[in-house]
């Protein structure tokens, strides 16, 4: 583990003209990570399906874990006591750990009714978007009061606790326990929310500190820590809050409450113009779809972090360069050609659609193992080469080239190619 | 893939006096094999949960795969359209594949009544050992009539058909097509099996030669096949079988039917006195302990395979030289060490038992890869040191020493430490 004096640095190497874009290096005591990067999501201490060496063969440069989940399995006294995250599962390199924010969101107004019912327009309803029948969260000025999705224990998540949960799993990068509102919440509501994650991101970094002075006396390690701006659609309040977070001594920034690549343009761009430049960006669980990586860095986003790749590889839906494939159509029974020709992964260098078919239809383990390794390559790899591109000058040739190909006629709402 | 005049090759290198023990090579066309080998269990073309690398790296020679369950999925043409087994499953190595034969057993007289209702004398009923009233499979002269167990499907397996399947599907080593009696069948019925095995050995080996002469005239690598030897308990119906296999032109033997480590000093030994020394023994589903690998070598078997070390890790049952351990038990919580100190496998250099409870209790699928990787490791490495025993003299030491230490005073039934 490199010495540091400071819990991370950032440099920016490389700036795209007229635009937010820009390339670089966070360094932290476990590694650098050049950016922009897709951070590999591992919730709950794994990557799910791969070994770490999977993950670092595949590319990926950083893991992000999940504190909620943490907390409640294996607890964060044992990670710990394994001598860290990092020690934990096993994986040498940068790790991030979210805040548990986002569960505000998941097992309260989102709960049992899913995402698009609290924020999407056209299939939400603002009278559902500010409290749930049975949601197992209530919020408070102190903080969230949960009951565990395992077993019904009550639970009660502050700053300050968010953050001794944080330092005890001992990530590098920390992120601020904000309040995500749904995004159809009237405007008192997200007021609200608003004031209350900045009261919230105070009191974080005050907690914060004070564990890394802890940490400084016995020469462990510092960690860092980014301040989670939200606002939802209103650019009123995601200006206010990236000025009132950009004024504090935050390491980087978490852009929370984005849901589609369609809010980048407007949403991710009115807080990157308003957040001090010189500190890293973390666009937090957003980077299933290409869109939301091109737009993302377009608009001056360093890092991604998504469990979509994952995810929808265990269930059998494939990344391709001409669009999504869903590997248990019986048209691949036979086809003994890779999933995609142009990519580098493992399991493309090595297994032919035809076996991964055969593979998801036995439901044998190795299907998840192989169709993550080429999903998560796939979103890894694409950053990388958007990284290159802002390097070389081609990003905006490379960006048309690759989202036409991708979605053909039909790119997602409000995603443009110039 | 190396031409070879013959299908394989065996020599002998090292024998243990007084006994049937011996060590020596397997020559194939993909590789050879150092014997006494466990051979890893690769029903459906993969090792449940590994990648092909991940077996190589534990120590696996070898795979076996079962044709059966490749004739119901993806189906034999399929894989030969692949370019055979190995390529289909992206394994360079030597391939097994076993007849079918055990199938007409499991999916026959001990369908839904499990393997100990028709086997164990104690647990068992002679009354049930001929026929089930659920049974998937019917006998007949011709072969085994079967109702596919996946939808239904009614299906024929011949002698002829196995091997027919077993050339499309391509492995190194195939098995004649027999059937495995209850071994509480009563007298009139082994010897009925017996003969009926008899029968269908000289249909196997006459359509593989044909087979392999096809193979020859294209320049294709000729297959090689093991007769397989059965007569359930009865000694003048297994020395029958050997005498009369061991007569024909077989590459080598497997050796069928044998249930539990207590049958090896007698089963097992009647069989192989009797086989051609110069031919190399496989025993057929059996090396889930250490029990039955040591007496097994000791009584002349080469080869070993077994599915349940990935079964049981699986399971969360973990393979010590203490004994097997259950790593799902809370005791294992915070326990920072891994699941055997002595063990060299990558799961216990990486990670801890503490690890492991967290992925198991989690549903995380990595826990099914580390737990497979140890168990996997632990078994093939048990046969490794057998064999370098056998070549340094110390094998009854070793085994004293093994045997002792796992089992402590509950020895399995007819094992002995002598």
């Amino acid at each position: 583990m490199k010495q540091m004096k400071t819990a991370l640095e950032f440099n920016i190497t490389q700036r795209m003209p007229g635009t937010l874009a820009r390339a670089g290096v966070i360094k932290t005591p476990h590694g650098d990570i050049e950016t922009p990067a897709f951070i590999v999501g591992g919730t709950k201490a794994t990557v799910k399906a791969l070994t770490p060496e999977q993950v670092t063969d595949l590319g990926g440069q950083s893991i992000l874990a999940n504190t909620y989940h943490l907390m409640l399995r294996p607890g964060a006294d044992i990670v710990k006591a394994a001598g860290g995250l990092g020690k934990f599962m096993n994986y040498s390199g940068p790790t991030f750990t979210d805040s548990g924010g986002f569960q505000v969101f998941s097992l309260g107004v989102a709960y049992k009714k899913g995402i698009d019912a609290v924020a999407h327009t056209e299939k939400g309803d603002a009278s559902q978007a500010t409290k749930s029948a049975e949601q197992l969260v209530k919020i408070t000025e102190k903080g969230a009061h949960f009951r565990s999705h395992l077993d019904g224990q009550k639970l009660l998540m502050t700053p300050e606790s968010s953050m001794e949960l944080q330092h005890a799993i001992g990530a590098d990068i920390h992120m601020a326990f904000d309040e995500c509102p749904a995004p159809l919440a009237p405007p008192y509501y997200l007021i609200e929310a608003v004031d209350r994650t900045h009261a919230w991101a105070e009191r974080c970094l005050a907690r914060h500190q004070e564990l890394n002075t802890e940490h400084a006396k016995v020469n462990e390690p510092l960690q860092a820590l980014y301040g989670v701006v939200q606002g939802a659609r209103d650019e009123k309040l995601r200006r206010g809050s990236a000025t009132f977070l950009g004024k504090r001594d935050f390491d980087g920034y978490g852009l929370g409450g984005v849901f589609e690549p369609g809010e980048i343009p407007t949403v991710v761009k009115w807080m990157n113009e308003t957040l001090p430049e010189g500190k890293p960006r973390h666009l937090l669980g957003m980077g299933s779809q290409p869109a939301d990586l091109f737009l993302g860095v377009e608009y001056g986003v360093d890092t991604f972090d998504c469990v979509a790749p994952t995810r929808q590889a265990r269930n059998g839906a494939l990344y391709t360069y001409d669009g999504r494939i869903n590997i248990t159509n019986v048209k691949y029974k036979a086809d003994f050609t890779p999933i995609d020709a142009e990519c580098d992964c493992y399991t493309c260098q090595g297994y032919t659609k035809a076996y991964l078919n055969h593979l998801f239809k036995s439901d044998e383990i190795l299907a998840s193992t192989l169709a993550s390794i080429h999903n998560e390559r796939f979103v890894v790899r694409t950053v990388d080469l958007i990284r290159e591109s802002l390097k070389d000058g081609s990003f905006y040739d490379y960006k048309k080239q690759f989202l036409t190909r991708y979605y053909g006629d039909t790119l997602p709402a409000g995603v443009t190619l110039g």
